[in-house]
């Protein structure tokens, strides 16, 4: 059902040096299924991450954060899901790092090196005994070449596992980047997606890594909706091992605007992978809003036509009931937006002008343009010089189904 | 499918004195159907409104706007289902001008005199000649007993009629308030509803009459919600004819307050009506924010509550899968919120407190409370004074189907 979306081809996944994965069935919501994922990572390296906004953030959320904020470098990452371990209090934050205990006994490190990451069902309590069991089995597969399964291990509602390699020649040598991510319903990022994990294998100081993801996270993961709910356990990782002797030490360095640029493209196709695969979606639609005046007034209209029930649902439908787009223009809070000044396109076709109709739009223009499985809404506000863009999906049946039938 | 709401019976709408309604079919967009509705108001009285803050509102809420303010006294509303004459631009303006036009000339009064409205599909031309047409037949058919046609005559994807009568007795006599809305989607006011129309029998100043609406107003159909779409056509309006010899002259009046009261039990009613009636709605749930720092921040947590897909399909499927409720609280964007004093109830079950569920809380009561057609939620947010109720409705595959279908 994902749009325009396939299965990572496992060859196209290129190792990162300094980076192992393995998975194992841990049994924390259902039986039989690849629900646990560890990733061990060679001494050395830096690690950032940003994380959700939500108030009632999960504890794995609190926890990554304190133990990255410990500085104490980062020897691995253990992933479930089947159980978010948010709205859990403080018997959650026990839980996790329970976990994290015994991961780090494994591994002979400190639990503060751990970085816990959770995902499911929200308020029940994380099963931490079975993850703990499951560890042994986790690790006993630990491998290089393991990212499709890493990337399937990681899925709740995805249909299809998302993963995505590059290779950056910088002038000290070539740099490969590796990422993997999920999600497909509860997606508003508000600081990162669901979970997102990119590995590279340069060195740089974690201030600087840490500048780069947020860079990168806010022209992807921060792109993207399908259904404008921020969850409580969004989370994105950026892990630099340095095992390829590649060094990138400031934000001035030339060849940190390559890797910057390279690590966007996998991370804008990751991003755009969890709105393809969003849960019921059969649309994949990139609203892109023009000539404002400012970024955040933009991106306030791209939200409001993308959260818009009505244009999700005519998107559905390949309905160009375009009307209900300048409907969500006009609610967006642009208290003296001119109406008359705005355009609207859908792909290459003018829709609206002048406050209302292109004289030029005919409706079978905007049903061709609305019923291909990609296409683009277009707003020109005409009042200043900023741009956004953002990637979200329809509103169909299967959300509905989907989400009514999550927990049974 | 609307959730505990009739059709009114007839006889328990009072006619108003001063007010007389008829309706006709114009074929404004389908034959055979009563698409527009006159309402006539005796000379002397007062009209108050308040609409959408839509910044492409429809070509009727400019006009209706403009009209009322030249001060000139109202003496009949135009109503046509079928097209929303929004999104028009200056063509939209010039054809609801017509209509007023032929409707004041008809009534031997100034174009200024009459209000008109829209409700329908967005951005296309209002097909004013059908309209002007069929004028003389809902003259004709001009009553005092004509409520409950006048609500049917009004209806979209409404699937009952609302209208809802009350009488009070003021110190100087019995007043009488009768009162119609419409609308099933498209349903977050900003100022007002859809459409609604209050009369009362009533005299009041025009400033005291606004303040009363804009009162009443508030604490009625600005407490809605269905999608979260904020219409372009939205319009509340109330006339007071003065035809009962009551008159009414101050906010300070002690009658004030009795003809506020039973107003807005009227206004209530009807704002709840439409919720009931929400497209594709099988359950009537009450948001209840307490004990926070403003108003405002409570109906933020509301919103966010009732907006969020992943609450309202579990609301859907009677599934109490309430840390989509927390999640939901935690993105409502109070920055400071402390999660552990956060308490969550539906109806009266304890779920969620310091973080987490409930101690006391089984799953069972939570499905037993949501498998009912009407339960409340309700926050405690343990952080001030200030209150908010709101009311909603689910979203279930029939609002999918509804609006991926509705120009079909």
């Amino acid at each position: 059902m994902a749009v325009n979306l396939l299965p990572p081809e496992p060859l196209s996944l290129h190792p990162v040096a300094g980076v192992e994965l393995g998975v194992a069935m841990a049994g924390v919501r259902k039986q039989n299924r690849t629900d646990l994922l560890v990733m061990r990572l060679a001494p050395g390296g830096s690690v950032a991450g940003v994380f959700t906004r939500n108030r009632f953030c999960a504890a794995p959320v609190v926890l990554a954060r304190e133990h990255l904020a410990a500085g104490r470098g980062v020897r691995a990452l253990v992933v479930n899901t089947g159980n978010a371990n948010a709205g859990t209090g403080d018997d959650g934050l026990r839980r996790a790092r329970l976990v994290c205990q015994a991961l780090a006994e494994a591994l002979g490190c400190e639990r503060e090196q751990v970085l816990p990451f959770s995902t499911g069902v929200i308020m029940e309590p994380l099963p931490a005994e079975r993850i703990v069991a499951a560890l042994p089995a986790a690790l006993a597969d630990l491998g290089a070449s393991n990212w499709a399964q890493a990337a399937a291990a990681i899925m709740t509602t995805d249909t299809v596992p998302k993963a995505r390699s590059a290779q950056v020649p910088l002038a000290a040598g070539t740099v490969t980047i590796t990422g993997i991510a999920k999600g497909a319903g509860m997606i508003h990022p508000d600081m990162a997606t669901m979970l997102g994990f990119l590995c590279c294998d340069a060195a740089l100081p974690q201030p600087v890594l840490q500048a780069l993801l947020a860079e990168v996270a806010d022209e992807s993961f921060n792109c993207i909706t399908v259904d404008g709910d921020t969850s409580t356990n969004d989370a994105l990782v950026l892990a630099a091992t340095g095992a390829c002797g590649v060094r990138v030490a400031h934000v001035s360095d030339p060849d940190y605007a390559r890797l910057r640029n390279a690590l966007r493209e996998v991370a804008i196709w990751l991003a755009q992978a969890i709105v393809r695969d969003g849960e019921g979606a059969t649309k994949f639609v990139t609203v892109q809003v023009e000539a404002g005046r400012s970024r955040e007034e933009c991106r306030r209209v791209a939200y409001a036509i993308a959260h818009s029930p009505l244009v999700k649902t005519a998107f559905f439908a390949s309905d160009p009931n375009l009307g209900r787009i300048l409907a969500a223009i006009g609610y967006a809070g642009i208290a003296d937006l001119d109406t008359a000044a705005v355009e609207l396109y859908i792909d290459d076709v003018p829709v609206a002008a002048g406050g209302g109709r292109h004289p030029d739009y005919r409706e079978e223009q905007g049903i061709a343009a609305m019923r291909k499985d990609e296409f683009a809404v277009r707003v020109v506000l005409n009042r200043g010089a900023a741009a956004a863009r953002l990637w979200t999906c329809d509103l169909s049946f299967d959300y509905v189904k989907i989400n009514a039938e999550y927990r049974t």
